[in-house]
């Protein structure tokens, strides 16, 4: 599948040479490498209506999550968004619904789409308050977003056929219209894999990129490659190119297998928010820049029908061996990103408004110039 | 209209000669006494089909809330709670949208009916990105919740009718289907007039009830009257009976002519806080109890499109004299809370479940032996 | 000792006859009631030079802190407060020192005896770094606060002297200076045992109490009987009063010994100022108004030297299963403050400055004529 | 000054070309560019006893800043550390004293310091609360820590020897023993100043630098060139590496000039962390990672003395135009971390510990075969 898409044979970050952080990956190095994650996209285009849209489901087990919560921390980076179920997350420090990524006009669908999957499940007949986790980009750039195209059965067909393995990337599902840093982005994930002398855990983001700044790519600032800054253009025209595409949003989804709790993930969480920063993201103040983090591991697992007064969780990650952690999920994140854009193929969309993917042969001689692309 | 609801006579706590606090009320002894300050109910109330639910809508002024925004603080009191918007207004410190109360299951709805509201104003034909501020408490004991009875026109249809004046309180609008300590409980209002002395500044208050704990009014912790605790029944009884009451969520609005920013605003909603426990709530696991408080004066509200580069706001009232404000949150809050009880009637939901309104008589008897009746 | 102390005679509130809430007391009705719990006084009185302070020290175990530290959360209810050690708490969920209070200008003598305390540890001689956790709360009411008459030698002491069994209440430690609702006030402490049925923990409470609004005992608000407010005064005055009185502070110390990590303790944290907003307070701007919570529980303590990579913690109580420990806290704050108002005296201060405590007569007869006085 | 230190002839990052960003500095290049902000050290150095640390003052503007307050918002980026004055800070939204930097366990005598530096002012004599603010990092590294060598003496004379202009940097002031990713680093600072079109502000950053990860400067990940990671070793040796230099902490403070209030400024706050990131900082577990960004514009200070009921505060810079102000701060705060690096000199310190300056020559030869040295 991955294989195939984009169309125009645009590959991963990875397979150009570009070698981010010091940590492996795993085995697909996708989200989908921590174990029991699923990923799946729906895809909205229909150019005629101005359609470019769609909607990207990550479920943290293949199980009802609402009867076998997760631990869940979420970090609010820059808050000029959307998403909703923070609060209770926050309270109860668990997930009861899987995530779903769509368009910012869009969550009323994805509330809806997500309460009709829980109550989908027989065991969850009794079940009268669902708290939906739903985040959102504004693909306001390419796609007609007032016209709010996606419906819950888009939603519920995300859900269904998430599948773990490889995760298409780029304009695929939730980023399907959306950009960074002025160029075409979408969706883009990558992971981490600890060694067993750290603890063997592994980390892994999916991203929905759709937030500005100035790009760097492995610490390599592009301008002048992309036609842009920085030091031999007026700064004022420089600076307004980097504000006009600033604002945005990123939603970072983390997800691991080390048992963690709530507190353990906000911290994981956060980390994710600074991978986004290394890729030149300045969380401008139009940017809803949200991570999430939940972790997989069974031991930890929120039963939702326990008898009661029993206690419950187990142990957990100490504080004084999260720092391998951290560097994964940093490390996860700037990779997911560089994927959304790597992978993004040119776009036409509502009103003929045109954006181009990041061109690559610019791209690539400034890195290779670098020192930055790898042999093996 | 007041008085012609509900239809079987019962009053204001202020009627009973009930006295909250210290502080005068407003003209109405309501949130719209904050001049400009509008609320409107849709009421959905069909017995055959277990339909008992609705719309409640706080407009902070009957502008376009998009063009003109609010300084807005959000209190997370316990976070057991879907409310949408939260992020947003935490970053950027203003509400955006008219504030929208409903059911668990009808956050989308009440998504797409603001986005409707905000889309029909043509000086917001450009907006591409609306952050909706909805909040909800679960009517399940008596609704069908399940069943999303709330569309997008009955939000729309609060919005419209939305108005100044005395507000209909009890089993209406958001409030149909609650209950609160046990009892039917809905929607209850009051307001604070701070003397000139003190700043002279108006603070309303409106609740959408549907908490619990041990009922207390004016200090009166009500049990054997209502058949229930405290001291003459074994402890784990009246426990259970507490417990069993004591989840469920309550929604308090906070609005004031004080021209205080955001945070002076988070001050003022946790304030709201208090006034709740005041009545005996306990903020339970399963309790969403959220405040959110705004400002309505016209110098601190902030204008969507400015020249680049202005500055923006005006003069607010000092930390050093917040104190009065505080104490007029605490009171409102306290009495709103108070009247959406005695305003109730008795209510059978859906699947036959009956939910009796507070008995006055016991309660009256009670308060008026505690010497907590007043004549004037 | 509790039965000498104070001079006059005074008792505690359980004594006369109220009963706050529906819970059962510990053995003492003190925060010692929580197994391990230490608490110790040191009280610096001096007329001649204005001295009117102290320390209070609660120890979470008998143990080296340090190296076996407690989960631990802090809820800020009103900031205005000097407390050290929030951030570190906040992020590593635990406590590594003793809670020292003490005054307001005395925060630094506090943490260099709380490192002076940890740096006696024969096993702590490698530490290089400790997040010392002091509260404090503003007596210059009657304590020539400038002059920082507290030394570290006075920490060291109550440390060391913390001793589990009934605690001294009222004017002594960090009460020693320290009014409320306009009178003198200090050291106050109350426990709740839970049924088995619930759970069967012991949740204690230790108030430093030093705040204002308009004191309410069992829901009964004192005006007259104290010479003060409501009814029959003019507003202003009455207001005037309660403003005049309402800076000022409190710290809310809560233990137990449910397992419970940082995120459980930090909601029972927020409870603690429930019971504080139930005897009148209003967390006035000028009060710095803190709760912090630690759990006892061994299977929960963090082990300061662990293998690495090893997992570490143990089970928690459910959220679900939260909400009588809740009631609890809010139980036994309310109480505790209570208590620091019925033991505390008559004192004369620096410069003069007298404050008499609440005068018993006028208050019992207003509650007994409530039926607040109960006589098992 | 600048000119003489270090010893040793090292130089600024700028002055070797390296360029940071896309934004021109200020005069100095400097925190103090923002005028009126005033910074001071002092340096304890004795190798004989071990003695390398001290104390660094940052004063808002040269007035008594106890009567006039500056608005002021605390980001939290990693939690590990013990920096006072927090809460207030929060809650009240300004800061009331200068801002002291210092060693972990010199905490309590700056707290002193500030106090004393507080009473002095006559027309502070009735003032009977400071709220101070002092941060702090964890230089055991070469100072024996434990001997708590700072006395209240050495803060006063950095408050009062604090100056407008160049900034020492290095290993001065509460910069003298700490280090940064395995190198002697200390105390760094640089300014942004933004074009007229994009409000023309100027931003300053100065840090205590004190942490790890994996040095990059402008991009470059540094590891051969300076005996560690990345590829060439196995990765695990990488990572210990990596780890053993993660724990630390860094104290970032940022200055402007534009007027915001604290929640703006809070968001400031939060990209002096984005730009720590960007030199390769992970914020691992052991960090106490702060950033303090305050506002010294005049239109917006808090007068400690005002007429009651009075209005305060002015005009703001809009959310919308945030954008380039938060460029400035990742930008100086990134420069700023540099600065401390390449300003350093080699120290023995206590026990004979042996810390080397990050050595110039493989650094700058990297940087020259990257392009990353500019000639203008």
């Amino acid at each position: 599948m991955n294989s195939s898409f984009p169309p125009n044979g645009r590959k991963r970050a990875r397979e150009y040479g570009i070698r981010i952080g010091v940590l492996p990956t795993g085995e697909n190095n996708a989200i989908t490498d921590v174990e029991g994650v699923l990923v799946g996209h729906v895809t909205l285009n229909d150019e005629r209506i101005g359609m470019h849209t769609g909607v990207t489901a990550i479920r943290p087990h293949p199980g009802n999550v609402f009867q076998e919560k997760v631990p869940c921390g979420v970090f609010l980076g820059n808050g000029f968004g959307k998403m909703t179920g923070y609060a209770q997350v926050k309270e109860l420090g668990n997930l009861e619904t899987p995530i779903i990524l769509t368009n910012t006009m869009s969550i009323a669908a994805a509330i809806d789409g997500l309460i009709d999957w829980t109550f989908e499940y027989e065991e969850n007949e009794d079940v009268m308050s669902v708290n939906c986790f739903v985040g959102e980009t504004n693909d306001s750039g390419v796609n007609d977003i007032r016209a709010r195209f996606v419906q819950k059965a888009h939603v519920l067909s995300a859900l269904k056929h998430a599948a773990s393995g490889p995760v298409v990337e780029g304009a695929v599902g939730a980023g399907t219209g959306t950009k960074a840093f002025g160029f075409k982005a979408g969706i883009g994930t990558a992971s981490r894999k600890l060694p067993d002398s750290l603890g063997g855990w592994t980390v892994g983001a999916l991203v929905q990129a759709n937030f500005g700044g100035i790009l760097t790519i492995d610490g390599e600032a592009l301008g002048l490659e992309l036609g842009g800054y920085p030091y031999e253009k007026p700064i004022e025209a420089a600076l307004a190119n980097a504000m006009e595409n600033a604002d945005g949003s990123i939603m970072m989804i983390v997800a691991t297998d080390a048992p963690l709790d709530a507190r353990g993930l906000e911290r994981l969480a956060k980390r994710a928010f600074m991978g986004m920063t290394r890729t030149g993201g300045v969380a401008s103040n139009g940017s809803g820049d949200f991570a999430v983090a939940f972790s997989t591991a069974e031991s930890v697992r929120v039963k939702h029908k326990a008898p009661e007064f029993s206690l419950e969780g187990g142990k957990l990650v100490r504080n004084d061996d999260m720092t391998p952690l951290f560097m994964a999920a940093i490390e996860a994140t700037e990779e997911a990103i560089l994927n959304s854009l790597f992978l993004a193929h040119d776009m036409t969309g509502s009103d003929g408004k045109f954006v181009r993917a990041m061109p690559l042969e610019p791209v690539l001689a400034r890195l290779r110039a670098a020192g930055k692309l790898h042999a093996d």
